[in-house]
């Protein structure tokens, strides 16, 4: 039995989010069933570094199984994407060790959040960013951004509807950068809440809009309120970019 | 009565083309519906530069009306946007003269077409892309393009199933660039007959590919045969870019 990672991508538009449930298109359901259909209709399971919700896409999602399969790791991509659906990809695929796993071995997450700050909508971006035809000063969000950075108790930043009890986590940084008629934030993490990268970017464009101050992160911080943050934005902007691990499994591409 | 011309975007994935057909959702029938509920249900009919195919997009589609309203030109973009789904975008409106028309006044239209090169596609370009996983030589492709330049009968890159009787156009100019992992060909003539920009760009791609000789273009346009010429690219990596005429309509950014 030998253990895969895959280095996978997907536009979230048309799924029901990452995770396996009745009656939906989910991403995972779609890996497990390409999968399957090469283990011969075996059932393997699939584990990945995390979920994402509705609209929410990955340019660097990792998940892992087990196969008896002597398949090289570099024929795996094809296999995959033969059996797959287009709006998913198979990037790469690498043998890992058998006590390797996505999820609890992960040691840093970037999410991207990108803003598509003009007057009227792009057909071609509508589903790939959060658009806002408001003015926001970047300047206002990347000060305020700062108060973010470093260990904090992140539940004013965390859906009221999670059974996570921990909610301290480490960003490690956050940054705002304009690129054309876009802005993209970039935040990287030791791990994220659920829905906390669409908190962190609804509340600061609240602050970016003059809706909030520039300093009024703190005092969101040390609420540990939900109902005290800002809008949550919504999930078309969102990217899982990139997840580390302590010895990189992919090449230097990821 | 004053005749308002309109600079449209769409995303042609969920169309079944641009022109009205029953029981199909098309960009013409949207436009319509929108610009019939701003003139409070009355009927209105829009003409275009040209039609699209399913899946073809635009990024310069013009089109035009009478309407008896008077709506200052930088008012109705907002208003029909709100009426519009939002894989079409009005970017401009002009009050132009009773006599312009989006079609017959055309005295010049460009298209580009992306093709995506590289081993597995990419999720989120697959609908504005034509994904070519093998190697092509773009020089080979240059040299063959040339032939085309000047005015010529392009029957052999005319669908077959067409009424147009004259098939002489004048292409002005093509080329093809490299855009990291994209080419990107530009195709700029006095009009394009059904399908021709897509019976070039797969005939280009045979030469690129090595099926073809890179001489084999006059060959192929003196025989006035569409058997002759290569394949019909899909629509997906079409873009109708920009129509011009005698005199500008829109802003610079058009």
């Amino acid at each position: 039995m030998k253990r895969v990672a895959l280095w996978v991508t997907y536009e979230g538009t048309s799924f029901s989010g990452y995770q396996v449930q009745p009656n939906s298109r989910t991403v995972q359901e779609e890996i497990e069933t390409a999968v399957s259909r090469i283990h011969k209709g075996e059932q393997i399971r699939i584990h990945s570094s995390g979920r994402t919700d509705t609209s929410v896409h990955a340019r660097g999602q990792v998940v892992h199984f087990d196969t008896t399969l002597a398949i090289p790791a570099d024929r795996w991509p094809k296999a995959l994407n033969a059996c797959l659906p287009d709006d998913i990809r198979i990037i790469e695929a690498s043998y890992v060790s058998s006590d390797f796993h996505s999820r609890y071995l992960a040691v840093k997450k970037e999410y991207r959040y990108r803003v598509l700050l003009r007057q009227e909508g792009d057909v071609f971006r509508r589903n790939v960013t959060h658009h806002v035809p408001y003015q926001v000063s970047i300047s206002r969000m990347q000060k305020a951004a700062e108060t973010l950075i470093g260990t904090h108790d992140f539940s004013s930043f965390c859906a009221a509807n999670t059974s996570v009890v921990d909610k301290v986590r480490t960003l490690f940084a956050i940054s705002i950068e304009q690129d054309h008629d876009e802005l993209v934030f970039k935040l990287v993490g030791n791990g994220f809440l659920y829905n906390m990268v669409r908190i962190i970017v609804g509340t600061l464009l609240e602050i970016g809009a003059g809706k909030r101050e520039v300093n009024e992160l703190s005092s969101i911080l040390a609420a540990k309120d939900r109902t005290i943050a800002g809008k949550t934005a919504p999930g078309t902007g969102l990217f899982l970019w990139k997840v580390s691990y302590a010895e990189p499994i992919f090449s230097e591409l990821y």
